[in-house]
């Protein structure tokens, strides 16, 4: 057989042999020339002697951070994006690699890739630290394919996937402000993502175009966490009782939800003392009582739309051109945004 | 540095090429010797030719049912036992291939093993289904190391971490009596689902000890999804105001959630004229209205033990006993299980 498989690829039988044991000095097209001749005759070498002699492992790593005592899954945000960037590989015939990353631990992509674990890679939950930013240049040097979600570094070009936060603040301000609030609160997370940044800077553009002012005692910090949005019940409510602010805008549905739960004990009305906003639109925000208006993000398609034009990239081996897709958000609007107070007054 | 390599291991120069060029016909303990040495030595080859040399992927396979428009990880349930996978396989320096399986897609397990794509499995969502059950006796034929989880197929000893579901519906039952329930309707899953059948037998057991009887008429077919949950609302109320059932314990959350959202829009009061419990205690019980009752499962743990258990196998060249693990749930009471009106009966 390993002669016939010689004579179609135009080769050695010792080319053959060195090729299908998966090993020794060939070059890749020649490699490529035996492999697929293999494949006509229906002579399958192991994928483990393919993927070595083609330089290429078949898989799609995925980076997520492990967040001590989170259970990183449990998320709807990782969910989501899991399952869009899960279903897209396994059309394109890729299996994905996930790759659990410590606060701490060293920053070594490159290393993935030189050590052919991957041949592309998605960062999810990637922060703008020093470490990160020397991770991501040198898989940029080095022509690694990679991309990021939701997260943008000021200053590098580097191809990613992301929604439309901005907008999404934008909105939800407009929405508030026809409820007839004009005393706007807005709870972040932390500043090393750039969705946190891109919701705050929509935050203030819309207050200025509705010609209310940007009060720094009116943005409140969190850290995505559910707790932490329940731990800012205390000071929304003493200034929803010093009459001082009418809404609260939360970064995600998580911090919105602690804080609807930390209001509720403090006799705080929800919908109708205060309005209040989430972010996400994820799979709890009807639930809740009242059900939670929130800005939709496409997760999903954003895991697919990462995967999809990562691939592309992987798979053409000509130099691509950096990508930047922003995909729209869109604001359902349910009970808490409604201010029956503020409309009264 | 290669002459020094193979003085140290104490064999050829061209074995040291051999072994890390990552191919060529040489013996496992002599390629181990090899990449011990050089490892001694500071002299790395690369993960790709180790993993050649010694036949180790270094990843765990986890086999997930990809099931057509249901984003698969935001069910709590593959979540969570995805993130004690996850942690665990991290831990002991593994990373985790996700494979995605479609319903009707031929199961080759055995395969991955052969083309060293991993060296271990973990399979989640498995059906007793005649391929499902051919593709895991090859995988035993092979001594191919693999844990099945939530599920078993009578007759055969595969490794396996499971809860104990049977003791759950005994717990649900028990508690709906000491409530004053005596007509306790039963929503359950596909019987292609071990846990189905396991909770089945925990209801009619429970049941018995009672002193009630079984009725079939009290037994509804779901199908783990919100909506079949859902669909059930009309039947269940018309039970319910005939008085032929005073309460109903669903296989899980999403199906008691729907079933929740139907009696709710129907005109039931879940929680006074029917106590409702689910099943797994997911992270959106505490916050429907009525909070939902349920058994708490520990998924996280079971994820955490299959890939622990699977791994001693994996990293231990014996071959060791076949292993069963069930791990105790515990019910966790909330607002929807009490039966005032049965209680005033």
């Amino acid at each position: 057989m390993r002669k016939k498989v010689a004579e179609l690829a135009g080769v050695s039988e010792a080319t053959v042999s060195r090729v299908l044991s998966g090993g020794g000095a060939v070059k890749e097209e020649t490699a490529r020339r035996v492999l697929e001749a293999a494949q006509q005759l229906n002579y399958v070498p192991s994928a483990l002697a393919q993927r070595f002699a083609l330089r290429k492992s078949g898989n799609l790593g995925v980076i997520l951070p492990m967040l001590p005592k989170v259970n990183l899954f449990s998320t709807y945000y990782f969910s989501e994006v899991l399952s869009g960037i899960g279903m897209t590989a396994k059309q394109r015939g890729y299996d994905l690699l996930l790759l659990f990353r410590e606060p701490h631990e060293p920053r070594d992509y490159a290393n993935l890739f030189r050590t052919q674990k991957i041949d592309g890679c998605i960062i999810v939950g990637a922060q703008d630290t020093p470490s990160e930013r020397e991770a991501l240049a040198e898989l940029k040097q080095g022509h690694y394919p990679f991309c990021l979600v939701n997260q943008r570094f000021e200053g590098e070009a580097y191809n990613s996937v992301d929604a439309d936060q901005r907008t999404g603040s934008i909105d939800a301000v407009r929405h508030l402000v026809s409820q007839g609030c004009t005393r706007i609160c807005f709870l972040n997370g932390p500043s090393e993502y750039s969705n946190s940044e891109d919701r705050l800077l929509g935050y203030r553009q819309a207050l200025e175009e509705a010609g209310l002012s940007f009060l720094p005692e009116r943005v409140l910090l969190g850290n995505y966490s559910r707790k932490s949005g329940y731990l800012q019940a205390k000071a929304v409510a003493a200034l929803v009782r010093e009459g001082r602010i009418d809404a609260v805008i939360a970064a995600n549905d998580r911090m919105a939800i602690g804080l609807l739960q930390g209001l509720k004990e403090l006799g705080i009305r929800v919908g109708e003392e205060i309005a209040l906003i989430g972010c996400d639109d994820s799979d709890i925000v009807r639930m809740t009582d009242p059900p939670l208006t929130s800005i939709r993000v496409p997760f999903f398609e954003i895991g697919c739309e990462a995967a999809s034009k990562l691939l592309d990239i992987v798979t053409n081996t000509e130099d691509a051109e950096a990508f930047a897709v922003k995909l729209p958000v869109k604001l359902i609007e349910r009970a808490s945004s409604s201010a029956e107070d503020a409309k009264k007054a």
